[in-house]
């Protein structure tokens, strides 16, 4: 069954500025024979990692949310793949699976513990949507638009990175709402995208406009009834612009600040529109309310088993990619859920 | 009964920069004979005149949350006083009254709209309370910190301009919830006040720390086990150092940005903290959430009438002294809430 070997990417070290290739070092690791499986052990061969924003914020050393992904270990990511080993009763060979396997091609998991492991079912949604509308980047937009942005049918919702994973999922999640939903993206095909192929009403191509007072125009013209929602994963200028043409009692989830990954300041041009527009500015992170995820899930299930939420994949082809396939993600490159096949 | 005049202050210009006392012009306008009210009106004489930081907001002529103060008209202004004459059957000659009588010694309401004027018992609280802690200030800070700061018992809970009207009671409040409050205060008399009179746990005169390095090392060792719920009456450097001690889900109510009147820019040093700390930072009006006033007024009502929330008034003499005190206000020269007495 299994290889001899598990290739792994370790982080070798920690970026000075932009993340680079250096910071990464693949490694073999032996595999784990079946007969030295512990009681409720499972090893897991997976068809797909999950490459995410987040993860160059656990590449530095500073304070966050999160622990820093330490030196010298397994990168850490989500991933799907197929039971290939148990010694678990739950866990047969075969059975497809969900987990936090990290930048490897196989994991060996202990079972045992709640949520560490999902089996999922293949049968209406591909395997690689649960790790992305039907996984943790479908949940983050559920969670920030029903938790934070919480709108009424008819408001006006924006989000920037329309067209990733998340992005993607929040405006069609927030036009099943009965919203008007408008998009950020990098480049007109992205943009084209995001209204023909995702429905949102409009998309802003961000690229088109480097400067405050032009982004806030195109907002301006995007949303003629204002913005009531924004849902934000980039920080910055785009923050800045949204807030200058926000509602009173609008609100913001911010999931997260990819513009200030590589520790420039990211100052907010104007916090008294804060108090000037009764707004709520709000952070979160989607594993800490996991009481939340099997509602999220089920909706977003049935909304993808049924054609009525669409994505896009990115997929680099064998772990060996997976560096430069995140790096390309930072910067924007990839065009919708960014993937590494590694099977 | 009346005097034949009645003295007013308008607006006579807007400021550039730093309100001015040539922004205010004093004249004399006739007080209207018993016979002629109409029916449902009521005149009043008023006793103090409520000086607040949000009246410069008011003077602008930009975008806010409410209209500005329109030019050549009497300046907006809580009002406590006495029925002077009355044509409404629910307001007799004696009843003591607050109202919003605006920056004048008599004010001529129609006693028919609902909440424009309401009738208080000064039994066991003073007249001018009903401007401070039983007043708007007072609801300010019930509604902040009941709304959005939502203390648990034990939590920190900071506030800006903690020797103010709102600020105290907002302290106060907290140390009522089992909470540790902690005050910013320009100078040690204020300082010594909010801790000795007040009660708060500690009070840092934020005039010794002038740099963000400076205010935040004062904030942790004030705030030893982290800042949990913030009150902002200020903004700028403040705001910054506050997000910079904050605790994982801390909630920071934005009620005023003082710092921010004059049209001076005041970013937010680090808004990525909203994310990683996963903050919650919202602004909101004391006006707009009318139904929440009888419950606050209820609690506040009854910690004045038995002693258990303190204030202080800083009064000046005369409505001439109007503008001096209220520029005075704008630059921390008031100790507790700023009055005029009338008469």
């Amino acid at each position: 069954m299994a290889a001899a070997i598990n290739r792994q990417w370790l982080l070798a070290s920690r970026p000075t500025g932009e993340a680079t290739a250096s910071n990464f070092r693949l490694v073999e690791a032996p595999l784990p024979e079946v007969a030295d499986l512990k009681e409720g052990q499972v090893l897991v061969r997976h068809h797909y990692l999950s490459l995410d924003p987040y993860m160059r914020g656990r590449m530095n050393e500073s304070k966050s949310y999160a622990q820093p992904q330490p030196l010298d270990a397994v990168m850490i990511g989500g991933t799907v793949g197929e039971v290939v080993a148990s010694k678990n009763p739950n866990f047969a060979v075969g059975d497809k699976v969900v987990g936090m396997g990290g930048w490897q091609e196989y994991a060996l998991v202990d079972g045992t513990q709640r949520g560490v492991l999902q089996k999922v079912d293949t049968t209406h949604i591909p395997l690689s949507a649960y790790l992305g509308a039907v996984g943790m980047p479908g949940v983050t937009a559920w969670m920030g638009l029903t938790q934070i942005i919480e709108p009424k049918e008819g408001q006006t919702v924006v989000v920037s990175a329309a067209s990733g994973a998340v992005g993607g999922a929040l405006g069609q999640l927030a036009k099943q709402r009965g919203c008007r939903a408008v998009g950020l993206a990098g480049g007109p095909d992205k943009c084209r995208y995001v209204v023909e192929e995702l429905g949102f009403d409009a998309c802003i191509d961000y690229k088109q406009h480097p400067d405050l007072k032009s982004l806030s125009k195109a907002l301006k013209d995007a949303c003629p009834n204002g913005i009531d929602g924004h849902f934000e994963n980039v920080g910055g200028l785009i923050l800045d612009a949204v807030m200058l043409r926000s509602n009173a009692f609008a609100r913001i989830a911010v999931c997260g600040m990819i513009a200030g990954y590589d520790g420039q300041p990211l100052p907010m041009a104007n916090p008294q529109l804060i108090l000037v527009n009764r707004m709520k500015i709000q952070g979160f992170i989607v594993s800490e309310r996991m009481d939340l995820w099997p509602a999220a899930l089920k909706e977003l299930g049935t909304l993808v088993a049924t054609g009525k939420l669409k994505y896009r994949e990115s997929v680099a082809a064998g772990l060996a990619s997976a560096p430069e396939a995140f790096l390309g993600l930072l910067k924007g490159r990839n065009f919708g859920k960014q993937l590494v096949k590694l099977i």
